[in-house]
């Protein structure tokens, strides 16, 4: 399965014609798409620890996934499932929320430049930047022009960033709008899924068709060929996790991490330890 | 098994007593251990969710799992194995290294307090506090009475730490010297786990007897009702990841986290999803 068959062309964006909820490129349905996720693990791990190990001899590489899509399409699913085959210890998350008063006094990319991940990380945003051109857009929170403006400012610091060495991964889960009804009377049937149900999330549901087209307009300005986006067809979970974890593992493998050399003499360092005094 | 039998009691400390490579309360093997383990987690998972979900009802509740114990003895295995059997949303895992220049000009606990969990959050501490009464005063890095004076500040701040709704399960992760000595020549001969190896890490090793009393000062002055030290024999990976797995689920389940109940009109809200004017 080519994970890449969801990069996003370039040109103008109708997610209307797009798909929810095939499975391309996958022969196998529910059943078999969780070992095929879990089969992933471990080459993910070992070139996530390459990476990792990459670190200590000054290299700048590390992954930066990007998680966007509308309530429900399964961000939390994805870091559970997806995220979670990793090694925690060279993984940062980062769930945006709706910025504290101190954000809002900063440029909208200073809390965002806080969250990267250092070298040999693979961060991961839960929500990012972009919703300062989606929610922000929507409800009309900044003027029009400053809007306008951060097309280009993404653009640039995504630029910044992949000449930094962070490849970017940049996904949106795409879930259709009767997948999402679903998803939300779920919650509300089950007591033990109370807690992820809030009402403001029908009202933004009200503006469905507003943020498909604000979607439709942030793709398409900042699908770049640095830092793609990827449409993922996200209402079959199983499908949107494997997806996910194949886009890891195919930049990972681009990234191609080698195991650093020793920067020390390792018979010297056997002979002491084989010679030394008894310790205990 | 309960990994409660590994609670240090009270008194004085003598680490050459307490077994490095035994198995206490679990039959089986290796073999058996790693399933054992996996078999922790759909419950760890669960109640990790129920703790994340209270977050949102006003709780200060959270869990932070302090790992110390000398090189090699695992504190990464432990991070990939167990911790990472949880969802990584809801942890937070801070590796203290050598402080910086700016973290030298605050008090010792100044950084620790920045890398606190926020409610809702298992935090995981690699190396802590502790190391400022540690490799501190094996290396003479502070005065005699500062030092001193640290276990009492720990003991305070430990204190205010379980008022304010943390948690602590605190391990020491108990190596012998013959297997750290495997376990650094097993460094030296695979050239995937040279950068594993640091050349610094036989010096520490020259200092073992003075970091073993140093270790017995430490867990005995530190180890309070409120905050108690576990020495978990660690000559055996997969038993250590078991039993730190063991005592994560024992804590949570003391904890017994909730999930809260909805905080709006259940019944309301299905109408008005089943009423919506048609989304698309």
């Amino acid at each position: 399965m080519t994970a890449h068959l969801h990069r996003l062309p370039a040109g103008p964006v109708d997610l209307t014609v797009i798909p929810t909820d095939d499975t391309p490129g996958f022969d196998g349905g529910k059943k078999q798409g969780a070992p095929a996720l879990a089969a992933l693990g471990d080459e993910l791990s070992d070139l996530q620890e390459r990476l990792w190990a990459e670190r200590g001899t000054g290299s700048r590489r590390r992954v930066l996934l990007v998680l966007q899509g509308m309530d429900t399409s399964g961000k939390g699913g994805t870091l559970r499932h997806t995220v979670g085959l990793m090694d925690p210890q060279g993984v940062k998350i980062t769930s945006f929320k709706a910025p504290s008063d101190q954000e809002r006094r900063h440029h909208f990319l200073w809390r965002i430049r806080h969250a990267l991940p250092e070298p040999g990380y693979i961060g991961v945003f839960d929500r990012s930047h972009y919703e300062d051109v989606l929610i922000v857009r929507v409800h009309g929170l900044a003027e029009p022009e400053t809007v306008e403006r951060r097309y280009d400012e993404i653009n640039a610091f995504e630029a910044e960033l992949a000449a930094d060495g962070v490849v970017l991964v940049k996904c949106m889960l795409h879930v259709s709008a009767a997948e999402q009804k679903e998803r939300l009377l779920a919650r509300l049937e089950d007591p033990e899924k109370y807690w992820k149900f809030n009402p403001g999330d029908i009202d933004e549901r009200e503006r469905w068709g507003e943020y498909r087209t604000t979607y439709q307009i942030a793709l398409e300005r900042t699908n770049t060929e640095i830092a793609p986006w990827y449409v993922v067809p996200s209402d079959r979970k199983w499908y949107r996790n494997l997806v996910i974890g194949r886009l890891l593992l195919d930049h990972l493998r681009a990234l191609n991490p080698q195991w650093p050399p020793a920067d020390f003499d390792v018979d010297a360092q056997r002979q002491r330890l084989l010679e030394e005094t008894p310790v205990s």
